[in-house]
């Protein structure tokens, strides 16, 4: 039988050694486990980019893949910490909207509270839920403790408002979502296109039509193109589009025909 | 049998080949180890902070793991390499003072000098003994090598000064020691507080009295809260401290009653 | 029998989700590996960076280690990808030249092209191949899956101009090719050096004679030596030899007798 699996998203930052102290805690209850990380550089309380992290990742995991989401600024308040069944993998984080990008495609088998105590560490801080609760909960479950062993059910998650394109007879409106390493504008408008001859423009900057990769245009040329996680996006040849054309999170990007 | 257990602490920086070559030479004498990073953006050179950070992790691992420190301005140089017991668990690094943290609260069963070639790489260079040494040394031991094989035995451990809180009649004085990646300002001043009623002050700045969670404030306001190590910290809610409210390392910070 | 050790070296970025994603997509294949990050830091695009690290680092790793590198600029137009096998290791990369430094040392004895579809993942996307072909197919190969069954045979790599050193009767002259996290100056020189009493210079500035490790000279001072990866570098003691002395990628660098 394969190790479990369990990953980590968070907004601890890059060496953080918030994510050792995790790792830590989860290896002191279940020595047996593979860690991997998606991404520690989600921005400091951005739930909305944690959102959309985890929504373009978790399926790249295998079925059974356990995924600890901690971007929590309401530590220690009365929001609620879960662990979520769907698609034969399991969510453990706070219900704060963290999981709105996976439940647009995905709606979850079963929702419990990480009321239980007795998963947790022994000592609980006011402020890390993640090292104290959330990743000593997922190393028992990935023993094999019950998902209701956890805690009580809960029906219905909180949801986060996703920023929607919006389509029309000609046009389909939508956003800059995410900047990625190289200074790609990643959207949340998704592929494939209604119109293969549509014309894409960042804001009044007419970017021209989709490319299949980026080597049809040359070094330095803007493309748009339906990028590896099926969305929308825009770049610069060798460069970065974020510098080279100015776009930033938010900014409008439309597809029109 | 769970796998040996191996941490890593350095100053190479985040995405260091320098890691990987470390990596790599354990792999090389042991694969059956687990590698978990701490942190690998300790200040270049600083034992002060690497001291700080080890201390505040290690009790997170299980017993029996194996952690390896490696923030070595004297390499090449008569500095000693050791290999410590504390705890159920090893250390192996310079003795440069970077186990002081550790030894505010330990005290360990064995120290001994890694001097035995035997388990050194074939090929020692002048200038990475994480790599040639200590890396080999470290899976050597996690292969059930006995510490009394690596070299012989030391009596003492150098220490370095860790900057101490002073407490008088109606205050504790300490100082801020590290800023984490939220920008939160850790100090030296340990919790719980004397008096549940103190003030806490940022150099002439009113932090005000400590609270028991971030959620507790409204965004952008300052907070004073005894933090997940057990330290004391001041923070900004949803906002970065170390920014808005200008504190630096060595910030002086009060607590009165 | 040990895990599978697979690397990775990529210009994703620390922390980028695209990492996670691939090894979302090799541990969908085979859930008993060992993944090391070699580094993710290399900038975009760069195959000469890429050629270097991987280069100074794969040595470290035991035999049989498949190594990973994704520099690949010409993601979806003809440059082929492949796996070759050298000295007991393999390595899948885009044939872009990324093994031009290995090959300087070591004979590859096979070259396939991943042209064999059954062991890519089941939709290829234009723009991330690392995810969708060559993470799989890594992962095939660590379950043993014969390099003759990945593709055809293929002959000869393409090879890209690695900066060399000249020499002359009195003097070496190189460049610095890579500038590491301590600000060192890591250079094309080769040690050991023809003649021990040489005297080092970057561009104009006289560095002296080399030293063997950087605890011979006092904090602030300029040195230079035979690094850990055999290459000569010049630092600064305690320092950040780039900002101090103004180095950078390209400045030459001259040893003279």
């Amino acid at each position: 039988m394969p190790r479990p699996l369990i990953t980590l998203t968070t907004d601890f930052g890059e060496g953080s050694p918030y994510v050792a102290q995790m790792k830590g805690a989860i290896l002191a209850v279940h020595r047996d486990v593979e860690l991997v990380d998606v991404t520690h550089s989600i921005r400091p309380q951005s739930v909305l980019q944690g959102a959309i992290v985890l929504a373009d990742c978790w399926r790249c995991f295998p079925t059974g893949t356990i995924h600890i989401a901690v971007i929590d600024p309401g530590v220690g308040t009365q929001r609620e910490l879960v662990c979520v069944e769907a698609h034969d993998c399991h969510f453990v984080l706070p219900d704060n909207g963290l999981l709105t990008g996976v439940l647009q495609t995905y709606t979850p088998s079963k929702i419990v509270r990480l009321s239980n105590r007795r998963y947790h560490r022994a000592e609980v801080s006011n402020t890390f839920h993640g090292r104290d609760i959330m990743g000593p909960v997922a190393a028992h479950l990935s023993l094999g403790v019950p998902l209701e062993d956890l805690g009580e059910a809960q029906a219905e998650l909180l949801r986060i408002d996703l920023p929607q394109p919006t389509l029309s007879a000609d046009q389909i409106v939508g956003e800059v979502i995410l900047i990625d390493s190289f200074g790609n504008l990643i959207t949340n408008i998704r592929g494939p296109l209604p119109q293969p001859n549509a014309e894409v423009w960042l804001d009044d900057q007419q970017i021209g039509r989709p490319v299949a990769t980026y080597g049809e245009r040359a070094a330095g040329q803007p493309v748009a193109l339906i990028g590896s996680t099926g969305r929308l996006e825009i770049g610069v040849v060798n460069g970065h589009a974020a510098r080279v054309l100015g776009g930033k999170e938010g900014s409008r990007v439309r597809v029109t025909w």
